[in-house]
C-alpha cells in the first residue's frame, strides 16, 4: 500500500562536467544510459521511486533547457510534475521551490529529495530505507539525511559524523548527527574511515513538509521570503513569470550548508544499498564489470592490447585500437575525445572549462 | 637542359598499413598530405622529378583502385603515364611492366625508379644526386641504388655494405656494393652503424634500359618471359587484357631480392638529402617540428596536458583533450582511432590485420 502523503523531488539540473565528453550541456549525465543497461539514470531513479510514492507525487526539478528531454525520457509524468528552474541556484532554492508547489497541494506531505544521477545497486534495500525514513520523519520532528557506510577514504564526498549512542528506538540504523564535514583531505578521510562513526553524505534527504518549512524560515529566511511571495501563484499560469523574477535575485546556496549543517534536529539513516554518486569516470569504473585485464570497455569495435585497469567508452561502431595504457580513461562522445589518467580525473572539470573558453561555450 | 632520355618510374601501389588509420585502403599514405604542407606525398614526389626528367617521361605505377585519385592529384600527366597493375606483385614485376612500356618508346632510356611515399627534405641535393646517378648509369654498365648514411641503428631498413676502396673516379660518392642485407636485429644494426661502411637502402634505383633488361633476363628470366610475350601490345588497347592475364600467374618478388642482391654490377650512391621512408608514425614524429613539450600535434582543437614526446594527429575541428601520455601515437582518421606506444609501433600492422579480420575488410 503506497502512502498518498509520500512525495519525491528528483533534482535533475546538473551538467555532470566531470563526465565530459559523455555528459555535456545538451545531454547531461542524468539523461544518459551510462551503465549501458537500457535506461538512463533519471529513468532508473524515477522507476525506483514509483515503488515508494504515487507516480503523480514524483516531481522533477530541472532547468528549462532540459524540459523536452525530461518529457521524452519520462513520458508517464504530467507537465506540472516537471519543475523548471530558470537559473541554476544550487539545492536550497530548488528544494524551496518544490516545497511551495507541493504544500499547496498537500501540506501533510512527507518528502524524499534525491539526485537524479546516482546509482543504487540494491534497489530493494533502498526502497526499504526510504519507506522507513519517510515513516520516521512523518512521526518525528526531524530532518533526515542518508549516510553511506564508507568503503574507502574517498576525498570526493562530504562526511557525516553520527552519535553511535543515540539511535532511534524504532530503527537502530537512524542516529543523531554530530557534525557535517566538507570534502576532506586524504589524511583526514583516512582517520574518518578508521574511526567508524563517519558516513558518506549521499545527498538524499527526507522530511515532513512542516519541518523543512520551519527550517527554511529559521536558517534561510531570505530564500523562504522570496518563495513565500508567490503563494496563490504556484500551480497557476502566473507561476513561471514569478519564478523567473525571484530566481534572478535568489542566492546560490546548498541545503547542506544552508540548513543541514546548522539545524539541531538532523538525523542520519546509516545504510548500504550499493550506492555511488557516479561523480567521475573512476567511480563508474569501480561499479562496472571488468574483463580479464580489469578493463571496462564499451563499444562493439574496440580492440585493446597490452592495457589494463582502463575505462574505455567509445561510440558503438567506431573502430578503435588502444595499446599500452594502464589506468586510463578513454572516452569519445559527440565527436569529442578525452584521454586522461584515472588518477588525474579530478582535473577533467578544469579541462572542460578550458575547452569551453578556447573553443566556444557550446560544449558545457 | 633536361635530358630527353631520362625517365622516372614512381611506384605508388602501397597501402601504408603502418600509418593506419591515416592511411587506409581507400586513401593510402602516398595520397595524403601527411606533412601538413599542402601537397600529398605523391604530388611532392612528382614535382621533385619534374626537375630531372621531361614531365611526359614520368610514369606512375599503381593499382587499378587508385587510378582516379592519381589522376586527380596529378592532373598534369596523361592517361598513358599511369600504369595500372591488376594485382600487387611487389617491385620486380612492377618494374618489368614499366620497362616494357618505356623501351617501346625509347630503348635508350635511363630510368630512375622511386617510391611515391618517401620524404626528401633537401630537394636540391636530391636533384643533383639523381642527375649524377642517371649520367653514371648512362655511361657505365651498372645497376645503381641509393644508400643513405645512417644516423641511428634503425632495424626497419635494409642495409647496403659498400667497398670504400672502390669508388667511381668521376664521382667519389658512388661505390661498388659488397653486400645487401635484410632488416637486421638491433645488435647487428649497431655494429653496422659503427663499422661506417653500411648505408640504408632507400629503395631508389637507377639504370639504363639496356642494363636492367639484361639483369631481368639473367636473374628473373621467368618474369621477363611473361612480359616479353606482350611485345607489340604495349601502349595499345590490347595492353590491359594482356597484363591482367600475365599478372595472375606472375610471381611476387622484390627487385632487391630478385636482382640487386644477385647482380655483380651493382653500385651505390652514398647520399644525404634528408631522407625518410616515413615508414611509421615514429619516423613522421622524428621529422616534424616539435612543441616545447616535444609533442607533434595536428588539429585545431586539441588540448594537451602533462604529456610529452607524443605524435597526435586529429581531424581539424575535433575537440580533444589528451592528458598524461608520454611517447604515444594518438591518431584519428575517418572515424577510426589509434592509441599506441611509439615503441610498439611495429605492432600496428598486426593490429590492422586483426581489425580487418574482426570488423570486415573495408579498412585495409
Amino acid at each position: 500500500m503506497i502512502n498518498p502523503n509520500y512525495y519525491c523531488v528528483i533534482m535533475a539540473g546538473g551538467i555532470g562536467a566531470r563526465f565530459w565528453p559523455m555528459s555535456n550541456s545538451t545531454t547531461p549525465k542524468q539523461f544518459i544510459d551510462i551503465l549501458g543497461e537500457g535506461q538512463t539514470l533519471i529513468q532508473k531513479t524515477f522507476n525506483r521511486f514509483t515503488k515508494i510514492c504515487p507516480k503523480e507525487n514524483i516531481y522533477i526539478v530541472t532547468s528549462k533547457a532540459y524540459k523536452e528531454i525530461t518529457h521524452k525520457q519520462l513520458p508517464d509524468i504530467s507537465e506540472d510534475q516537471i519543475i523548471l528552474e530558470p537559473y541554476r541556484r544550487n539545492t536550497a532554492p530548488c528544494i524551496a521551490y518544490a516545497n511551495y508547489k507541493i504544500k499547496t497541494k498537500n501540506p501533510n506531505a512527507a518528502v524524499v529529495v534525491a539526485p537524479s544521477d546516482h546509482v543504487i545497486l540494491k534497489e530493494d534495500i533502498f526502497t526499504n530505507v526510504i519507506e522507513e525514513g519517510l515513516k520516521a520523519v512523518s512521526e518525528n520532528p526531524w530532518l533526515m539525511t542518508i549516510g553511506i557506510r564508507p568503503s574507502s577514504p574517498n576525498t570526493g564526498y562530504g562526511y557525516i559524523q553520527y552519535n553511535e549512542d543515540k539511535s532511534y528506538e524504532k530503527n537502530r540504523s537512524i542516529y543523531d548527527v554530530k557534525t557535517f564535514t566538507e570534502k576532506p583531505e586524504l589524511e583526514m578521510a583516512k582517520s574518518f574511515l578508521e574511526s567508524g562513526d563517519f558516513l558518506w553524505n549521499a545527498g538524499i534527504f527526507m522530511w515532513s513538509m512542516k519541518e523543512i518549512q520551519k527550517a527554511f524560515e529559521t536558517f534561510l529566511p531570505d530564500v523562504d521570503a522570496l518563495f513565500k511571495q508567490g503563494e496563490g501563484l504556484y500551480n497557476t499560469d502566473s507561476e513561471p513569470e514569478f519564478i523567473d523574477k525571484i530566481y534572478q535575485v535568489c542566492r546560490n546556496i546548498s541545503v547542506d550548508y544552508g540548513i543541514m549543517e546548522k539545524a539541531q534536529n538532523v538525523h542520519v539513516y546509516a545504510a548500504n544499498f550499493g550506492w555511488s554518486d557516479l561523480g567521475t569516470w573512476g567511480s563508474l569504473y569501480e561499479i562496472r564489470k571488468k574483463d580479464t585485464n580489469q578493463n571496462v570497455v564499451s563499444g562493439n569495435r574496440v580492440k585493446v592490447y597490452d592495457s589494463n585497469k582502463c575505462i574505455i567508452n567509445m561510440p558503438k561502431n567506431k573502430i578503435v585500437v588502444v595499446q599500452g595504457l594502464e589506468d586510463y580513461i578513454v572516452v569519445e562522445n559527440d565527436d569529442m575525445l578525452l584521454i586522461c589518467k584515472k588518477s588525474d580525473e579530478q582535473q577533467i572539470r578544469q579541462y572542460v572549462a578550458e575547452v569551453q573558453v578556447d573553443f566556444g561555450n557550446k560544449f558545457i
